[in-house]
């Protein structure tokens, strides 16, 4: 997730209870929304899906990566870690790669998913909460006034999460990302969301794991999202280190719940993602893949490790079949061609950016 | 972990910046502590094994359990959770058992393994702080003075754990604990720490892997010497779940760092246990095993879970081979009983309680 500047329309705020406000910086742009229908997930999981997908067994060849000096390196690194013996071998245990997930795996633009989210929950919840019509900045989201909504304020977006995430238990919510993710389409880009992963990324993720790695996201979204979303990436739900609110345990009438609380416990950006991954890993990863400032410091972290690793770029410069920009990345861009990082050109490097449409 | 209550001389103590200072309870008795050293660990992975170690065959096959009701209802939950078509069929996505540590996996007394941990510490660090002979208590660890330890006060082992464990680099802190845990021995039981894991639990938690369980460890103590123990019972670091502290990313002229700061970020035991675990795991455990009221937050949290789902209390009732003792499992003993969770007899249940010796 980048953190970008933009411009700030001031506005009268309301007094709202979340830590790092400040600290949470989200570009929002065009906001025409889906309608989604909440309905029953499939059953056989708490996620949603009997098994991890099936994998088509051509993912791991990274068919839609081009040839040339970036895709070469990975797999030469890859080689070199795997091989006994090897100078720089590495064992199984410590083969351990973490990516960021928005502008990484999957497209971040013209607005975070996340964002396009909160307001479809936003819509969701109105019919109980007729006292949000009053808030300038609910009202535009319930009336999808796009044009108000083209300059809302980070704390906006701040607020509105914590109405749109917070006050329910953590299954209740589970349910919601589950049926929205199963049935919201993209407004912008027209197609399910799950249709929005890079292709090359899905198959750079199955290389890793046929040899040997195990795979994580580390991402400056909320967790649940995120977690309903990896099994799509072939990663299991617990390997998802994400932005958190205060959780509170209850025991009730019909048994135990973990409540959601309106208060950001812990926000995994920048300076946070390499503390989260000592929280969460216990150690350095040995191949890293960010598009942001926001990743600059979990890619320094593992590039800085004793023994071998790999950091890694996307480089968003495909104006054509996806989007071009740089803002919010300009410190990683310069580092990743100080130290020599692979810089992905998602222009040159990508044969196919999108899967097929199912 | 327990929470046990003892009694608690009065001392005057020094103000600290610990959170939860309060909430944590440690019982200390005897404080005979070994004489380490300060070695290499082995090379190849950050946690000193080039791979997971080698387990027996026959571990899972639950040899170390006497045939009988628990057994039976153990390996009878495992078998209808795996049974492709059967009514409580449970996907491997979902097949997560999460393992209390001190009481459950290893011996915690007749102290937790934790504090005999710190008490080297400190007697490490002590020659390069001599103002610590200033300090009554920091003076009877460093004297071996067993009799003014007997009765410290809970706010002086968080203190104590406190200079022990925080101040630097997690890679630094790690390379302790590792050192030690390849070194020391226990000053009472008089066998590494290695070996005074439960043989019964090893094969447990092997008997659930070979059936598509992803065991987890959830303790109420810091996280790095749990996560170096981890690969004794075939867990990685990464699947260990603990209380930590604050940490802060570092950018210096020799590369990056996270340290470990003074001051508790989470504290997880009791009703903080089901937090971390939707904080980690993102739902509920299927199998949850603890021993005691600290762990029967999530042994309810488990047990309350849509479909099926086991909770399992390991019963400190054999005064012979290991410890009897209640203090501290009130609750989760009535719990069990009323519930109709399994309660592990370790007199009867099990045929032996430690491994051999190496």
């Amino acid at each position: 997730m980048s953190v970008r500047s933009f411009a700030v329309r001031p506005l009268p705020l309301r007094p709202f209870r979340v830590a790092l406000a400040t600290a949470i910086a989200l570009a929002l742009t065009a906001c025409a929304t889906p309608s989604t229908t909440f309905q029953q997930a499939a059953p056989g999981s708490a996620y949603g899906v009997t098994a991890m997908p099936a994998r088509q067994s051509n993912l791991a060849q990274l068919s839609s990566w081009n040839a040339g000096s970036n895709r070469e390196r990975i797999v030469d690194f890859v080689r070199r870690v795997t091989t006994p013996g090897s100078a720089e071998y590495v064992a199984p245990l410590d083969r351990l790669a973490v990516f960021d997930n928005d502008g990484t795996l999957w497209a971040e633009k013209p607005q975070y998913p996340s964002v396009f989210f909160y307001f479809d929950r936003i819509r969701d919840l109105a019919p109980a909460n007729p006292a949000w019509r009053d808030d300038k900045v609910l009202r535009a989201i319930i009336d999808r006034d796009d044009a108000a909504l083209a300059n809302i304020s980070i704390p906006d977006i701040l607020r509105i999460a914590t109405l749109a995430e917070t006050g329910v238990s953590q299954e209740e919510f589970r349910a919601y990302a589950q049926h929205w993710l199963a049935t919201a389409k993209h407004p912008v880009l027209g197609r399910p969301y799950t249709e929005l992963v890079y292709q090359p990324m899905l198959e750079l993720l199955d290389y890793l794991r046929a040899n040997g790695f195990k795979t994580y996201i580390s991402t400056g979204a909320f967790e649940e999202l995120t977690r309903v979303l990896a099994p799509v990436y072939g990663i299991p739900p617990e390997q998802v280190i994400a932005s958190r609110w205060k959780m509170r345990f209850e025991t009730t009438a019909n048994g135990t719940r973990v409540m959601r609380l309106p208060e950001v416990d812990f926000y995994n950006n920048t300076a946070n993602k390499p503390v989260s991954i000592e929280q969460f890993l216990g150690r350095r990863p040995i191949l890293t893949v960010g598009n942001s400032d926001g990743d600059l410091g979990m890619m320094a972290y593992t590039a800085d490790r004793k023994g071998p690793s790999l950091a890694i770029l996307i480089d968003h410069d495909d104006a054509v079949r996806e989007y071009q920009y740089s803002a919010g990345a300009e410190r990683a861009v310069a580092q990743a061609a100080q130290r020599n990082w692979v810089t992905v050109s998602m222009r040159r490097d990508w044969r196919t950016v999108y899967p097929a449409a199912r």
